[in-house]
């Protein structure tokens, strides 16, 4: 039953960290890679911005080339490793266009363009991969794409973004401020010289929603992802957590939810959490990744592993080459975008989660009664209270986990609680994750 | 470019815990799957021995019979889950020659007729799916044979029998003895009547010849498994474990390592082992599987999650059902049996692993100094003693941990101290897993 051996080619966008291990592997991996697509894979061209810029891995001189439109024409196979929207955009689309199979890394061209692209995909009959866009090595998007295919899913919680983990971690083991931490994992290499994306939790913020979608069958896009970075995160945060056994983390969350009036909708968001020390995604340290997914069938599935980095990145885009070239030789297709659920997106201020409150008050009788009647009257259900010891007349700390609470009335019972008397000020507010 | 919805027609074999899960979900998410998998899914036979047995769901009188060659020849898509070897072999190999598609739980039918069930399928060209086989929920079949087909897997080692995971956490946590421990899951169903499969490791060696096979592309059978279940372990071992901060688990490995002629060889075994306590597997507890891939590329990855259960195996049996049924609407079929590597199975005796030896000795002078020159003989090099503070001239305990070692050199090390009259005993002999 065994196919003769034909030849994919393949032509490779970018020959940066990814790109290069890419085109390394697949030399070193080539009789391996061959026997598992049932097609010898043949690079056919790499497209760079310059052809004589210094390479971390030997490319043969006559593949490298600045001509993405004539290596895209003649290529099976388009792996698109530059990154950014354009012409990361054109050039995935002129290949699909073509017929070409696209492996893609690329999580915010999907997260602003996925739809676009998948229609273009399907049009063409040929196949979108992007297991590399989330997660690095961490096969998620096999996860919700395939292995889960025949669950419901409720709920997926993940730390996907590895500067912000690296920068949480520095802060909470080497007791550094968030302005330390960050310069040291700039120093690193593990931060860019411009962080934004990944402090403010925009990258996070892609690749939830393209968890989101995935899981929920319904478009997300980066819009429909509430966004909160971990810049406002101090050290001062990071010891009171650990004081109530919790570390910070940042979060991407998407979450199966019902409506006030019943109906179902997604709620996809990115924002620090106070996970306890016991839960799983407490322990995920460094540049590490874990996503949880939570299937009504399966119960609660934890894939962990490298988030990022050139090796393991490829990794998830040889998988998806093998994908691609498999089907390319025998038939069938990928996943198509599956979007017929049509779940809309929760309205802003409706999400609810459990929080904690760190409060400066005056150390005063009737304090906690104040405070706790501000809670009462915005109809946020108070779940423990640990009130510091004081020196009377001075101040002290009041901290404050809610049961679960929409974020409307949580918002307004901290603007209400700042402008209480009692209250000096709101030192922090952070949503909690886990029981 | 969507498809007209056509109809596959799926005969399910046996309704017991899973199968009856597996019923009640096609029925609940009729809508979902048909959206998934481009086709109607209908339940076209529930082949059970006695059609007049209480059930746990409602399954339309008219679907029962006994009749599985009948069932069988008017599927499209055969879904096995009676167990066993007879006659599920039969009626699978009916299946696949038929041209159905085949989804199975059965890990012993597959451990033991993979290859001849495998053939059937590429004969047919049909698909054979068995995601349910390992762990449950947890997609490692999934993980290996898609997600990870681009890598290079150099180790596998996972936690994938929950009966003897919770038998060793209640040895740990509530101090029982094997018999009290495996006495209370027996209780709790978590055990069966006759629990050898379970204690003695066959399930998870047919599990681990799985796991390997797909790992490293060639034939790795029940027999080429190495097992030793966990029978032996006591309270005491248990105890002493925690003293070193490990714990005790049953682990089956895969590793791809070199023979002393510097081929590559495959080592596949089933044993307990001491794991220390910060290691990922260490806190995976109760009827939680996990199992670690790590690829040359990707690094470490772990998957997490249920290891058994009705709901659970439905989950993996249903993404086998929307791949398969999708395959079949679309074209493509899901990855034939991968053997191109043929890789040996290691020689007996000739596996490297670190050992933890405990030893009862007389508490005279110069008895450390025998004990170590035993070992020394053998080639065995040791890496750490913790001699116990003993009354002199009464017995006392050696813990001896061993750098990596041949099975072999220490199975010798170990019978030459049981002859050495400065030790009273070898009270134990596990192996260490992790740093």
């Amino acid at each position: 039953m065994s196919e003769q051996p034909r030849t994919v080619r393949v032509a490779i966008l970018g020959a940066g960290t990814v790109g290069s291990q890419v085109i390394r592997l697949i030399h070193e991996r080539s009789a391996d890679l061959s026997e598992r697509c049932g097609a010898q894979l043949e690079i056919s061209a790499v497209v760079v911005r310059n052809v004589h810029a210094p390479r971390d891995v030997d490319i043969d001189p006559e593949l490298l080339t600045t001509d993405a439109a004539e290596a895209i024409d003649h290529a099976d196979i388009v792996i698109e490793l530059i990154g950014g929207i354009e012409p990361a955009r054109e050039y995935v689309l002129r290949a699909l266009n073509g017929g070409a199979t696209v492996v893609t890394g690329n999580k915010a061209l999907l997260a602003a363009h996925g739809p676009e692209l998948y229609e273009a995909a399907a049009q063409a009959d040929t196949d979108l991969y992007f297991e590399a866009a989330v997660a690095g090595a961490v096969p998620v998007v096999y996860g919700l794409r395939e292995s889960l295919a025949g669950d419901k899913i409720s709920r997926i919680v993940g730390i996907v973004n590895g500067t912000t983990n690296f920068i949480l971690d520095s802060m909470l083991n080497a007791h550094a401020s968030y302005e330390q931490a960050l310069a040291d994992a700039q120093k690193r290499g593990y931060a860019e010289a411009d962080p934004t994306a990944d402090v403010e939790g925009y990258d996070a913020a892609a690749k939830c929603a393209l968890l989101a979608s995935l899981a929920f069958h319904s478009r997300v896009s980066m819009n429909d992802v509430s966004v909160e970075g971990i810049s406002q995160i101090t050290a001062d945060d990071m010891m009171e957590a650990a004081r109530t056994n919790h570390v910070i983390k940042l979060l991407a969350v998407g979450e199966r939810c019902l409506d006030d009036l019943g109906n179902e909708v997604i709620n996809a968001r990115v924002h620090p959490a106070l996970v306890p020390t016991g839960h799983p995604l407490a322990t995920v340290d460094g540049v590490y990744n874990a996503v949880i997914i939570e299937g009504e069938s399966a119960g609660r599935l934890m894939f962990y592993g490298q988030g990022a980095g050139g090796a393991p990145t490829a990794s998830a885009v040889l998988s998806d080459l093998v994908a691609g070239a498999s089907h390319r030789v025998h038939g069938g297709h990928a996943p198509r975008e599956s979007t017929y659920a049509h779940l809309p997106i929760i309205e802003q201020g409706m999400t609810r989660t459990r929080y904690q409150l760190r409060l400066r008050v005056h150390d005063d009788l009737g304090v906690l009664a104040d405070v706790a009647s501000v809670f009462a009257r915005h109809g946020v259900s108070i779940h423990s209270v640990d009130q510091r010891d004081g020196e009377p007349g001075a101040q002290t700390t009041i901290v404050i986990a809610t049961h679960c609470a929409r974020e409307a009335d949580v918002l307004a019972v901290a603007e209400a609680l700042r402008q209480s008397d009692a209250v000096i000020d709101v030192a922090s507010l952070l949503r909690m994750e886990g029981e």
